[in-house]
């Protein structure tokens, strides 16, 4: 490992070793110990990047969700159905991935979900919700069921991708053909309920 | 108001009273000095029964998801989904009732979220888990792919009733059948995924 790392680059090394250590350990269970010594640094090296392991959770953190977020960009063309399974595929990936810091955002009574964490969370929601809009391709913003059903949905991904991780009782293309299914099961369960959902989809499914 | 009030009492006036105040401002923005004007007593009577305004949030969370326990206990008979429509539709009534509480419980980023909050959360969950296994009947655990879905589920009516309190789009009735139409759908794709879960779903239904 060379010693005249850049700044930016050790400062990144650090970030990347605190990943590699949480796809198998809960983000609040490693300490600096842990960090130095899987990345071969000096305790001193690590408090000149940051002032403390909570800093480097937070920014470890922040990454899974920039790059669960740029993952799951399905392209911006062919079916809707198929960009559904594009964006649920990358986004299990991450979630595959970085499983114990995954599940540490997520988790509700997790040791280190905090607000931050929280809007963390919250922001790749509403992310991914003004992409589905924009998508739809609709001319106005989408019919208030239709949005609370796309939520609801992001909840069951959410609340089963957690179980998913923790118990492994499930295959990940047995939990993603269940979850398009699920998805659906409930749009045509609330364009039933709903006439501004049901024209919705109609008019985006007809394009 | 009688000023000999027993401790007791005193201190479920106080209590009340907060419970009364979170039905229209959110339970992060009542002061002492909000509640001590409700309640007609003195600072110094409050910090007689409460540390500070946290302890008597939390006291008065504990009381929400008490009640809402005892309120979704279902009669132990009848069709099955008789019994789902009762304990959803106490489940609503109390949201209503304790409309902000229930908002700052449940929404994630709330100032008051916190691990205390959320095991409080989580014991309702696992109660009415406990619940759905108990009134199916099964011989053993319920299905795994059956749990996900109930867990699930229960994820949507969290989301979809935060969202309904907070915009006030639905009304109770469209939100309440909506959801039953949720579960019934979700339970369906669910049994035409795993066979567990059709045949523990089939000899639930045939009692």
């Amino acid at each position: 490992m060379p010693r005249r790392m850049s700044p930016a680059l050790r400062r990144d090394q650090l970030v990347r070793t605190a990943l590699r250590l949480f796809a198998d350990h809960p983000p609040e269970l490693v300490s600096v110990e842990d960090l130095v010594e899987a990345a071969g640094v000096s305790r001193a090296l690590f408090y000149r990047y940051f002032a403390n392991i909570h800093e480097l959770r937070m920014a470890a953190l922040r990454v899974v969700v920039e790059e669960v977020t740029a993952a799951i960009a399905p392209p911006d063309e062919g079916p809707l159905l198929d960009q559904v399974r594009y964006a649920l595929a990358a986004f299990l990936g991450s979630a595959q991935t970085y499983a114990s810091a995954y599940v540490a955002l997520l988790r509700t009574g997790s040791v280190i979900a905090t607000n931050e964490t929280n809007e963390l969370v919250d922001s790749v929601r509403e992310h991914v919700m003004r992409t589905v809009a924009q998508r739809l391709r609709l001319s106005g913003p989408p019919a208030p069921m239709l949005e609370l059903t796309m939520r609801s949905w992001f909840a069951v991904v959410e609340v089963s991708s957690v179980e998913w991780l923790r118990t492994g009782e499930l295959t990940r293309d047995q939990l993603e053909s269940w979850l398009v299914d699920q998805l659906l099961a409930m749009l045509s369960t609330t364009a039933r309920h709903d006439q501004g959902t049901a024209t919705s989809l109609r008019a985006a499914l007809s394009r």
